[in-house]
């Protein structure tokens, strides 16, 4: 099971909506078939492992990370697949909560007189697979929000100046981390500020997660590197009702998405934000900044993991702030998160934390 | 040499102006004495060992972490105790660099038929003595920085509600960290602010490190925990040259000690400060805040060691600052610091950096 979670982590930030599910088969001791989600959601764990199996899945005992499906989607149901096959067992973490399954799956199996183990590695599954669970229950994708900033937590010197806080490999890892996700998101201070491509480089990833900005009135430069780079990565524009018309149109004539979302307080509310993007498929986010998109989403109570990067400089209270401003009075108002892992990374402090 | 550095460390923070020295003897594979430099600096190290000792000291090798001193202070010089005793060999990291030993205690030992190995363990023991060898070669302490921050660098709320942002595990720490100092200094706004008591709480030390409160004006609250507690615990404040003469004669009349220090721009300079403290004899000064205190050590380039710890919750943009104005344009134009240790302490993230 361990070995079929981590194939699953393959797929991670390259399947959405589907879940990044990993398949092993094993038959008299041997594997005989290994798959995971492929990228873009097809084919399945099941379906591939099964086909490098052959005849060998007959009697078989098939390990893996989510329920197989049970209804006809673009494919035909992952339990229909594995009764033909003649295996024997299916061992798995846990039922799928999609409304479409939900038991449902390893119902035909046992009808068909296959043996089911459920609860097996129920935990890890579930870190795995938080994104997809997450957007079945609430609609919305898990949320990472990442900050790299100096000892004083300044993302920026007052004048602007970003390049560079943390090193080459803090920002290596930060690649990697775009990677795992469906989208990479930031606000439209920082999309203006930074000029960014958010793509992930140097990482050999066959699907670029999608560029989502967050943008009350679309007024970004349409010179710039994620308007450039619209047509061949998917740019997402999060924008309130009262945009220009002409605006717009320009955004989708260079290839972005629009999406409407609510606006509060003269800001584009975070939790539609989210039912936005969980309504687009997308099932794991990462944030990247500024301090007003991190400040709304931490105070919204939205934020699943924080991944911090500090650098060993201070830049001083006039710097930019990586998290803007909360209205906090006293300091159990704040939602504590609970640390889960800290390392040196080059020469900066990695620190990752989750909702308590 | 390892078993004497770590007997040295005992003493750290509570001998100053002396070097925490540890010494070990030992006689055909046996060791015969220990010691350490006691509270307050007397007696030396070697004499203590050599007490242990007795006769068995004859013909023995001496693992001594700083050269045994020369010149008659308070007490006659321990090269002179080590010759009497009869050893064989003295073994030390390197030479004392006070003016008044520079190599001189090596040159007895050696006159006297004294073999002496020198350079062993010379890294470890430099970390050790780094307080004592700086104060010998520049006047000032080594300095420690802490900050207690929550994820975005802050220390307090708007209201200035700031207790607790750290957990228990990490304000123990904290206390064990004092306990290694000679003295713990915060600024004038922390020591309104937070009226703190800056002792050492629950850790059976048996001397207190001084508290010293910088303050241009002497304008703090005479009813206040460091007030109270100015006769049972050295109170040191730093002032500029124009204080109400009255309010000077109240401080000194409950038992603080005044510090004349240089005014530049409106605040205490912070390198005439540490000069009075090392002219009074501090070889290692913990500095817990405030933000300005932090920001004007830092931009002075006198913080040789920053000690971070960073809480999982968001406070925000109003929060108060960590670290004060800094006036920096440039990322270039701030020093870094090199990272010595992550790690978690209790829910936190510990980090200590060195000057690069």
């Amino acid at each position: 099971m361990a070995l079929a979670l981590s194939l699953g982590r393959r797929g991670m930030g390259q399947c959405a909506p589907n879940p990044a599910v990993g398949c092993v088969i094993v038959r008299q001791g041997r594997i005989v078939g290994r798959g995971w989600t492929a990228p873009g959601g097809r084919p399945h764990a099941e379906t591939q492992a099964l086909a490098q199996a052959g005849a060998a899945a007959h009697g078989a005992t098939v390990y893996v990370s989510l329920e197989p499906c049970s209804h006809h989607g673009r494919t035909p149901p992952c339990a229909e697949a594995l009764i033909r096959a003649g295996v024997a067992r299916v061992v798995a973490p846990f039922a799928d909560n999609d409304a479409r399954v939900a038991g449902r799956g390893f119902e035909m199996l046992r009808a068909a007189g296959i043996e089911v183990t459920t609860n097996v590695m129920a935990d890890e599954a579930g870190r795995d697979l938080a994104g997809f669970v997450m957007r079945n229950e609430l609609g919305r994708p898990w949320v990472t929000l990442k900050l790299a900033t100096s000892f004083d937590g300044r993302i920026a010197t007052a004048t602007g100046h970003s390049k560079w806080i943390t090193g080459p490999e803090a920002r290596r890892l930060v690649h990697g981390l775009r990677a795992r996700h469906d989208a990479v998101m930031v606000g439209a201070g920082t999309a203006r500020a930074d000029d960014p491509t958010l793509t992930v480089r140097d990482m050999g990833v066959a699907h670029q997660p999608v560029r989502v900005v967050v943008s009350r009135r679309l007024d970004l430069p349409l010179m710039s590197n994620l308007a450039r780079t619209a047509r061949a990565v998917p740019l997402w524009l999060c924008h309130g009702a009262e945009v220009d018309a002409a605006l717009a149109e320009a955004w989708r004539g260079i290839g972005a998405r629009l999406l409407c979302c609510d606006v509060v307080a003269g800001q584009v509310e975070a939790g539609s934000v989210l039912q936005a993007l969980g309504a687009q498929g997308l099932t794991r986010v990462f944030c990247e900044g500024g301090g007003s998109l991190a400040a709304s989403l931490i105070g919204a109570g939205l934020v699943d993991e924080l991944v911090g990067f500090t650098a060993g400089l201070a830049i001083g209270a006039e710097g930019l702030p990586g998290i803007g401003a909360m209205g906090l009075a006293r300091l159990d108002e704040a939602s504590r998160f609970r640390l889960v892992e800290t390392r040196a990374v080059g020469g900066d402090v990695m620190h990752r934390w989750q909702r308590a």
